[in-house]
């Protein structure tokens, strides 16, 4: 590969599905890792430490942000998210894209630092359809309304993305996410 | 669909295979369509008039170039070659993307005319490659000399396309070029 790698973001509202295209994403395609979030809340049931998220505790958490360790990080209804310069760049350095999987807040941080990026921003097909996949998920009825308010609030954020894809079915999705990183390798450097 | 239609270039040396990856494209990607090139050029064996080419006189050409009606139009080993505006426009306000396979000087033209046009070059993988190529077409020694000599000048160009897809086995080649048509048509318009 005679190219710089690049770094490639996908992002949009909790429950978009944004997580199982990004799992999908780095099964399918060669060359592209990903780079593994730290978060201080909870882990849920079916979540693997060190796979889904880095669960650490606030004190360390903040103790990272101190030290300028995350390219991006956000609290979200609580919660800190937040990804490590440091995992990225050695992805980057071995000549790897890389794909991080993060919330709106956090995508806003990394497009300002590395302008390079390339940001896809996924697009529930309705606010009623985002509302009961939430609720499959067994989002408590608090929680969900205050989801659905910060998902309506960041699908405006939509517009500056270099790319929106409409989660309607999940493999159709996945498949233009694809074309999408297929594509962005061979774009013209001069001319981007 | 309920996004602006797009105008594709495919463009390269002669002998790269650009037609043949245009064709795949044609066939396998909804929603894309061609415009057929005029030419001047004599009708080779396999081409089929109206699909292939408009094959139509140098005094039709020029009155044509007089009425301002090419989007783009080059003279190329002495035979005229061109697209017209009113084929490409028909399309797109059908709302079909259009896929032009022309020459690296009306690429360039268009390009100029509509900077909104997505132009993708393919590349030959050597130029001994292209030349073998050429020597199957059956190109006569003097004509292939000269094919050679302007592929090497237009290799040059290839900086100013938005892509640049080497075509080393063809259906790779298709594949990279669908993906590239496929991410275009989710490009965000506010931020591309």
């Amino acid at each position: 590969m005679n190219r710089e790698p690049k770094l490639f973001i996908i992002s949009g509202p909790s429950g978009v599905g944004k997580t199982t295209i990004a799992q999908r994403m780095l099964e399918e395609v060669e060359g592209l890792t990903r780079s593994t979030s730290c978060t201080t809340r909870e882990k849920r049931k079916a979540e693997i430490e060190d796979v889904d998220y880095k669960f650490i505790n606030k004190d360390r958490f903040q103790a990272l942000i101190e030290k300028d360790a995350f390219l991006e990080w956000a609290e979200v209804l609580g919660n800190l998210y937040g990804t490590l310069k440091k995992d990225v760049k050695v992805s980057l350095d071995l000549g790897q894209d890389v794909l991080l999987c993060i919330d709106v807040k956090g995508a806003m941080q990394v497009l300002k630092k590395e302008p390079k990026t390339v940001a896809i921003f996924i697009m529930p097909p309705s606010v009623e359809e985002l509302r009961s996949r939430l609720l499959k998920r067994g989002e408590m009825r608090d929680e969900l309304k205050k989801r659905i308010d910060l998902a309506e609030e960041e699908m405006g954020a939509a517009s500056q993305y270099h790319y929106i894809v409409h989660n309607d079915v999940v493999h159709k999705a996945v498949n233009l996410v694809k074309s999408i990183v297929y594509a962005e390798r061979y774009k013209n450097n001069l001319n981007s």
